[in-house]
């Protein structure tokens, strides 16, 4: 599927890919399924006027779909656009791109195994991004977070900034924070969630704001106490059965917003 | 009604009954009861696209019945499955069945006295059952709660595993250490809650939450100070009120969900 | 118009009203108003399954208006009964009457200033009658908070009982405890609004949850420093621009509701 | 365009601006979006009676533009009043002013670079007004907030008052505080965000809010730990994207209160 050439292009990506199927036809299903995630997140209260969902082209894996710049509640399948690895449109066609879709592209190029990544600024995840306290899962439905959440803090390698990942160089900065876990925090600004499929990267997004919420509370109760989180093995075992019989949380969101759009 | 046979099967639960009335035809108004259960749950923020409630067969003892493996939002009359009490499904006809179903069997076997089961992972509950602080009633509407929550940690018999009350042996335990309450937290998963009737379960589940969040404040409020929480009187007295006047609440969820569904 | 008799029965109440003007029709509009009001209170998350509001009759002052045992959310004008001030229906024809009505009648009795009163079970709000710290004024809108806010402990004059108000000594001892204030808790149960007029009980038990939620912030994040709640001298100025401007709500409130149900 | 003059009336106010276009028409797009500012502010939780959010006159900057004294969530086209810096209505017709309409009038006066105020009350920002904790930009699209906020106590001037800024003299003393920043705490009562256009004014005021709700998560969980909030820096350059590419929000919500009334 998916064919790694190392030094490819003058970049400073690490990893790349050949492109061999570029520009295919993508089933409508798909697209509208990209589309229905977009709204999904934003009823979800994950994303607001901002933040985005792309999904690994199946058949071209050097490439990504993502919406144009839109808030998540507006997309619709005609705002999705193919963009390379390098996150240059292929088909924008005088679309607008969001400033940050090096978040998508660097992270496809470092990690063969992930077709899908959401950034979001879900509000309670922010406050494990700004004090020293590591995000932990509270329940099975977040066992993703039981590997363990890294912190990026754009500042360590860039100084004073717009806290944007708005090029490639901060993209990739993000992808070596993020390394071979599912989940990363972005200091002062909001986080990522990836999955092997579309689904369960907004699977983890969801329920990585979820438990946020609920460690917020666990937190303020225990003052000192032991806490039983998740602890890795349970994680992994727990993170299986997510991506299985975890979609019938996604069968919910896609009729609900079949039932508002039509598509 | 119902007549308890001891070591009737080879199984390792320790009280059955005896089936004497397999696959009586139920009363519509039952059926449609149980699917808007369901959605009232969902209404009700105590369950998103997992969670499941059970209403025993009130002809059958030996028998409960529960919607497919289905998202509780979505759940309709045709989607209610009979199952015996070691959950194995007597009509399934092909749809497939929640994993955790074994909940509400070895519940139903072990405890005669409950018609009604509730498995949630209501979010301001799980706290509870992660650090130890025992659940207490904050209000009458949460009386039940005054009695005592107990709380089942999977991981002292089974170890690692997916955190999924997925057999038997696994059911048993969870009905063990609920023993005589009515409400049992599970460590980081969720919890369940129990009634003498449908809708004394499904209130019971809501008021579970609703007690939860109003013990998060209290407890973050008092910093040393007494908390004059129900006590066990008052609990009892309260919840004989809640079994009656209570029904009001039911009324109201029930009427939503009739609206927005025709049945 | 009130005309307090002294000892007219051999009730505990210490002060009664005579009887001048039984069942003298109401205007429509002052109907529908009672019965927006349940609806508002339900649309702003101050009442759920449970609560209520009345009225005392504006041409007969012992006599007060309030809906059959009904959940908040589904009166209607066709759904108020009259009630004498020892709370026995005077036109129930059939129609059962809220436990705790008694709560209504005995403050009537007690403060002729007092027109309406709601009984709630605001979550926020709960937390204060379990422990010892008062609720304050947190913004001008609660400035009626800042005269200060007792706690009805029913079990300290009725040891363990199921909580409720729910006949005439009871509601006596909640109406000492008030006192000449216009909000009182009640320990492990709720609390108590009232006001002049229908529109003030309603905007201040409204208020009364919202404060209570600022405050339980307020005292999360102040960690020993002062407080600068209103004093009650800017309680006093502030509580009587609320009942002029303040009612800018009621018509926000009021017109959701006819929006709804056409009356 | 704007043409200061100093001491051109016998008023308090130190900065004047001379009529030069009074009663231009103005465009009814621009009409349309300040009146639907009032939804969005209702419909984002950052108003609910109360609040009010105005525009300075695009052609005649002696004047500005805000509803007549309504429910934010119900303002119309209709409903909008021209107003001179005194705050004097221009044409009401009859129709009536907010009490506090000062706080807009004296701010437009002092600050020439601001071309839109919002007053709200909303809830999370309140206990910062409270307390002696500034408020910190959590995240990006609060950069604004970085500049920091300072806190206008009426008290300090004025005594005991009903809190509401209500005169000029009022207005005048909190825009003193205001000084240079675009975001003031106002003790006991709410807030005022400002900005250069209507969309920076309404993003600043729905950030406020969302910030302090994350602000409040991450103190409780800090206990002592330093907080990486965004520093000076990183909230100029982060601010600068806002107006730009912050403007994604304005379109959704806009777009939502088109959906609701077609202008």
């Amino acid at each position: 599927m998916d064919v790694p050439v190392v030094n490819r292009s003058a970049g400073k990506s690490s990893r790349k890919f050949m492109s061999n199927k570029s520009g295919v036809p993508l089933a409508t299903d798909l697209i509208a399924d990209l589309a229905a995630a977009s709204r999904i997140l934003a009823a979800q209260g994950v994303v607001d006027g901002f933040g985005h969902v792309s999904l690994r082209h199946p058949a071209a894996p050097d490439r990504y779909l993502m919406a144009r710049s839109l808030a998540p509640a507006l997309v619709t399948p005609d705002d999705i656009i193919e963009y390379d690895l390098d996150s240059n449109a292929v088909n924008a066609n005088g679309r607008s791109s969001f400033v940050e879709r090096f978040i998508h592209g660097e992270i496809y190029k470092a990690r063969p195994d992930i077709q899908s990544v959401v950034h979001s600024h879900s509000p309670s995840v922010i406050p494990f991004g700004l004090v020293g306290v590591p995000l932990q899962a509270m329940f099975h439905n977040a066992a993703f977070i039981a590997a363990g959440v890294p912190v990026f803090d754009i500042r360590e390698k860039f100084g004073a900034t717009d806290m944007l990942v708005g090029n490639r160089e901060k993209g990739l900065a993000l992808a070596a924070v993020m390394g071979e876990k599912d989940v990363v925090l972005m200091r002062a600004h909001g986080s990522v969630a990836c999955g092997p499929t579309l689904q369960t990267a907004v699977f983890r997004a969801v329920y990585t704001e979820v438990n946020a919420r609920i460690q917020h509370w666990t937190m303020a109760l225990k003052d000192g106490a032991i806490m039983a989180a998740l602890d890795a093995d349970e994680g992994r075992l727990a993170d299986a059965i997510n991506q299985t019989a975890g979609m019938r949380a996604w069968e919910l969101w896609r009729n609900r917003v079949r039932a508002e759009v039509n598509w």
